[in-house]
């Protein structure tokens, strides 16, 4: 529960324009969209009758899930409701399953030729940004996308090793030297330039003009320090961010890693603190 | 700090010895087995200096993490360190990166040659259960394994569709028809007998002699039935659970699907649903 309400919140901040989860939406002042569940379809006798039910409780905003039992049979009694009860709020339907591209144009030429071309086509089930990817480039006519599953999870990167170092202790700068693990001693700060990010020393001056320290005080006596930021202030952020990463590293097939610099007096300190505990490994010996 | 303490609840359920986090092994009983972190070696001024300090506060069991600088000077410190102070209690290495099969080969022969025979070796990082089957079939001589990301996460399995699902709804069975989607209609028992699980309807009379049911109920009036089953408690049926499961549905490789029959009553039922179903869907037409 309390991961779908984070996930909610997380997907306001890089840009979904709803949730439906409900509790979340309230909670963080977003956007509700959705539809009925498939239990909702078959707890009546047919899906006409379903539908019926639903566009009577919507009728302002219906979006009719239709692949329960066929989804082209789906469109067509979505089709045969709205003409019945003549909706005329924003209306659509809802693919959950099979080939969404071949489905996808199949109930636009349906949808069109009933004479409603503002009904909207909605996809979702188990979908991923490749999948979305794919199905914009082969030109579906998909008006919005739906993904749950994906974004609550990170399949491709199921864990990220978040481990403590020790960088500075007693004002003596410390390494760790396993082999692929090493660190870079002493405090850090990282400014975000227009050359991009520049990893140095804590008390460094700013590496050039434009760069904007990354790390800051927040905690101070055990309360944040300055007001909270709204999830506008944060999508906004995230944005701004996103469009200044470089192509390759936002692009998503074979995604380059971003180069992070550091500055003369950090590399000093790293050569000079290896250094220093390599000799007194041997030293040791 | 949930999912870590969930985590380490689950893996002592399902055999692990011991957890390195306190607050679980508080919380449930557990074993607490553990040992440094990389800082604290690294927050003295030698690895020979840390593991004196560390030693002198767990004189009665120790074990030493020596993969900070160089895994084998690492070893060659800790047993200084075990002669220096003549640890008596259970001692030991650990390793947690780098080649640990060859590592773990060089540890012990440098241990038995030190006359330190019941020194053990255990070995970390990023371990999964493949690597540890791998590392045993290669006879390496590691003692323990410590497992810790690839246990919190299920990186092969990522996320699990857990979906609600209607199958009776005022009396009358229930299915949906999607394509990779369809559901068997119903109330059901599913029992355990001695030729495996079988899948059946609520109300029918168990398929066979030793067949135990396996939903009851757990909830009356908001409140638990029955009394709390306790870690080894939850263990012994995991165990028993892991045992009379066919070989080829455990084995590490390629595992097979365990095949869950279905009684005649439910078959019937499925396919009778389906049929007035699609009936419906074509008198719909």
């Amino acid at each position: 529960i309390e991961a779908a309400r984070a996930a909610a919140r997380d997907s306001a901040i890089v840009g979904f324009q709803a949730t439906s989860n409900v509790e979340a939406a309230r909670e963080f002042g977003l956007e509700v969209a959705g539809t009925m569940a498939h239990s909702f379809v078959t707890a009546f006798d047919d899906e006409t009758e379903a539908f019926r039910a639903f566009a009577q409780d919507h009728p302002t905003k219906t979006t009719f899930l239709v692949d329960t039992y066929d989804t082209l049979e789906g469109v067509r009694h979505a089709i045969e409701v709205i003409k019945e009860l003549d909706l005329t709020g924003p209306i659509g339907v809802r693919l959950d399953s099979g080939n969404l591209d071949q489905l996808s144009r199949e109930a636009r030429r349906m949808l069109d030729h009933a004479g409603l071309p503002g009904a909207q086509i909605f996809a979702s089930g188990g979908l991923d940004e490749f999948e979305v990817d794919e199905l914009l480039r082969w030109g579906a006519p998909v008006d919005a996308f739906g993904v749950g599953t994906q974004l609550g999870v990170s399949a491709d990167v199921p864990s990220i090793d978040t481990v403590y170092k020790l960088v500075e202790f007693e004002g003596r700068p410390v390494v760790k030297l396993s082999p692929a693990k090493a660190t870079a001693p002493g405090r850090k700060q990282v400014w975000r330039g227009p050359k991009g990010d520049v990893l140095g020393l804590r008390d460094e001056e700013a590496p050039g003009p434009h760069h904007e320290p990354l790390l800051g005080r927040v905690m101070e006596a055990g309360r944040r320090v300055g007001g909270t930021p709204t999830i506008a202030d944060m999508r906004a952020r995230f944005e701004h961010d996103l469009k200044a990463l470089p192509h390759k590293a936002a692009k998503l097939a074979r995604p380059e890693h971003v180069i992070v610099h550091r500055t003369e007096e950090l590399a000093e300190l790293t050569a000079e603190t290896k250094e220093a505990a390599l000799r007194r490994l041997r030293s040791s010996d």
